[in-house]
């Protein structure tokens, strides 16, 4: 099994309680009251279960990189006790982009990193890619964040600032799942 | 199932006859006599079995796709009764990497892109990646190429000019099957 792949499970018990789910566009998930982090692929009953891989980043530059690894913060922190999974899928016209036009896009017009770089250390975040997994996935990624509830705040603001930049604009269906330890 | 995922199963019989499987670097291959390419996953027989994914491409700029386009080949040309399967693993010293580093790397400095362009149109290509799968892949990209008996020279020399750059000082593990029609 590749050891950076990971399920998000949708249940009705497990370690986090869903709080709300934001319908924010295409379609929405199922309802579910809590969900489970797993390493690999279990298989165990769930209402559903989306699965991604941890890989090299595709935006990053090296110094963005060095600042990023300086501060950013890993998972399972005891103060971390809010989280969000917000799986994503871009649309048709994102992915026939080239890498200089998605990078131009992601960082030099929308400040993906350099937005993301304000809210650390305080928000952890790992993200899981999907597209290019054997079946047919119904998302492209699936980012996972942590932070003490005294942080809320930051995490909404960084997304309304994501979600209001030019590479939003290529962002076919969003679910954003808030969570609190259960 | 995702339909940009394909295996190449290693056999005792199958469309695509093995000439020689050349040993590069790393673990080689058990030897088969035929491979049979096949979309999807699916459970047949055979002494070993690689799957990967096409995907974005991850280095092309603009400009280079624009003349990619204009002249690469499609795979199942009649005339195209040879073939190759090459099976690379990168070490994790590329993978430690960023993404302008790889590019860097990759173009600036080895010329892939440019190397591969000047064997256009008679070597037709398609490349898999296998490093996000699911399963512990042992190798990171699949490379099939199809081309005339005529331009199997060429293939030669755009093999050992690629094997001859920067780029291939990051390849641990390298196997070519080279095939012709059965």
């Amino acid at each position: 099994m590749n050891p950076r792949l990971y399920s998000f499970l949708g249940k009705q018990s497990g370690p986090w309680r869903v709080q709300r789910i934001v319908h924010v566009c295409g379609d929405t998930l199922p309802d579910v009251s809590h969900i489970e982090l797993v390493a690999g692929s279990p298989d165990v009953p769930s209402v559903w279960a989306l699965r991604g891989v941890t890989s090299n980043e595709r935006y990053v530059e090296r110094s963005e990189k060095t600042q990023l690894v300086a501060v950013q913060q890993g998972l399972g922190r005891p103060e971390a006790s809010r989280a969000a999974l917000i799986p994503i899928r871009k649309n048709a016209a994102w992915w026939a982009l080239t890498q200089d036009e998605r990078r131009q896009i992601f960082e030099d017009v929308s400040h993906h990193n350099a937005i993301g770089m304000e809210y650390l250390p305080p928000i952890a975040r790992r993200l899981h890619h999907c597209r290019d997994l054997p079946e047919e996935s119904p998302f492209d990624f699936l980012t996972w964040f942590e932070f003490a509830p005294e942080h809320e705040a930051a995490f909404d603001s960084l997304l309304t600032r994501l979600r209001a930049t030019p590479e939003w604009g290529y962002v076919e269906r969003e679910v954003e799942i808030r969570l609190e330890r259960a």
